[in-house]
């Protein structure tokens, strides 16, 4: 069998809901193997069902435990999940975070759920282009929901941003004196914010506040505010019929704008980490160089940027 | 009077302390205007000795109210001390988090004590390049701290490990679930922690997980884990020796080496934007054959964006 008739092959089977066959197709993807422009195409004539939803929030607010509540509720409607949850593969952790998700998957013994974790790219947690790759996998195989879980920090809220159909904002209760830093950060992506621990004191004020901030701009007036508790399971119907609400709309975009949104974003990512490597290549002397003039004040840094770009500081 | 004497003149008297000569100098380098490259140079015989402290952490953990206690503290001990405080001036929230600040300083009438706020870049809260250079001015000035306050979201959170000498990196007690992503992506970029709101139940637990993380990892053992509380004033005199201590490490590395690092680190920015700015300009209908290419598999998205950085793709 050629490499095209086995890629072919290992999408149809993941396509038919081959569990087995998924892993591997997301496994190639991950390892940017050879295959992965036979899967792609493979893969293409079947996209545009699943509604991708990124989360996002500060360590502490419970996306690990929302998700998981997002999981159970959507199966008792018989939506299938996938899942893409950045791992923190760094030793510090040892990625014990997913210990609680795997147990409970297995104890589902359940085809309508798939959780694959990745590592994440550089300290503060990026989505690899991989993962993004693996929005197509999923959609492809037929899963209603891919939910892509961040570490919540840095690049990853950025990501979020500029990959999900619909973007998921936690808060904790009782953000008090950095309400404001809230406002004007995270808010300003959030399709829903959820105020999750609302049964914690502090939480429905924390969801009033942010209601009302939102209120004050006319085109983030209509941002759904909602309250839920991963522990109870409260308002998590609500947020999954928000989720519905706007991923049909986003849906009618069209598969093709929306994954052209993501290639956009993906072609960025990689010309951004070019401009590292080409500013990480240039020799000591001449970074210090560049540096010092613009320090002096002899160039801007949007001068020296643009040299760097046209190559014209390459040796 | 030459823009070159009006400079230099200003200059000289932002460094003999007058406060209304430094305001000037903040807005000049704020603005980009004319005047920044001689400023930058009559500011330069005088940089070395201030410490640049930058503060980020999840919304909710109390950056302001730490950074205000560590201001009085400061003045305590005869420290004269500048802020750069990113202040989220979305109309969503009207800059409102500064108001405490401001009233605070008002109250101490103190010339040891300078706050400037400034307009985050983007909704993840970026720093501008401007923000950058106005750490020069409060060195050249003879303040010994420079605090950087950002709102702890997406971009702040990358810029503050590009730039500041100290990073120190707050946590709010309770982490709980999301420990381990805390773990993977802010401890890697910290050099203090501190979990503030130490009168909280549970912040000390917090800190005991966080120091056996960081236990795990030898090169980031020696990281100090401090427990804070802005209210009673506890632990704010450890983090200040904690930052003394750090920040003599870091001027012996002497000021060139580190102003050249904030300087390539605005090129990096500087590229990262002009990227962004050179696939926005593309025709739409390029734009979307580049992204279609690249989710056939037929080119990757690297290649796009070599072929984008050199210019290849412009009309």
């Amino acid at each position: 069998m050629t490499s095209i008739d086995a890629a072919a092959d290992l999408a149809a089977r993941a396509m038919a809901g081959e569990r087995r066959a998924l892993a591997s197709v997301l496994t190639e993807l991950e390892r940017q193997s050879t295959l992965v422009p036979q899967l792609i195409r493979a893969l293409m004539p079947n996209l545009g069902r699943a509604t991708t939803v990124g989360f996002t929030g500060p360590p502490g607010a419970g996306k690990s435990t929302l998700v998981n509540a997002i999981i159970a509720m959507a199966r008792l409607q018989g939506k299938r999940v996938g899942v893409i949850a950045v791992d923190p593969s760094s030793p510090l952790s040892g990625g014990a975070i997913l210990g609680d998700r795997v147990r409970m998957t297995a104890a589902l013994d359940d085809d309508g759920v798939f959780v694959r974790s990745l590592a994440s790219r550089g300290a503060l947690g990026g989505l690899t282009p991989a993962a993004v790759r693996m929005i197509d996998a999923f959609d492809a195989a037929g899963f209603d929901l891919v939910l892509i879980e961040t570490v919540g920090t840095g690049q990853s809220e950025i990501d979020i941003a500029g990959i999900a159909d619909v973007r998921v904002v936690l808060a904790a209760p009782g953000l008090g004196d950095d309400m404001q830093a809230m406002k004007a950060g995270l808010l300003e992506i959030a399709d829903i914010v959820v105020v999750n621990k609302a049964d914690r004191p502090g939480a429905h004020a924390t969801a009033l506040q942010i209601q009302g901030a939102l209120s004050l701009r006319a085109e983030r007036s209509r941002v759904p505010v909602l309250e839920t508790s991963a522990v109870s399971g409260s308002g998590v119907a609500e947020l999954l019929a928000g989720l519905d609400r706007i991923g049909a709309i986003r849906r009618a975009e069209g598969i093709q704008a929306r994954r052209r949104r993501r290639a956009l974003y993906l072609i960025e990512c990689a010309a951004r980490d070019l401009v590292t490597e080409r500013l990480a290549s240039l020799a000591g002397e001449r970074r210090g160089d560049l540096a010092d003039r613009i320090l002096k004040g002899e160039t801007t840094a949007g001068a020296a940027a643009a040299k760097l770009l046209s190559g014209r500081h390459d040796p």
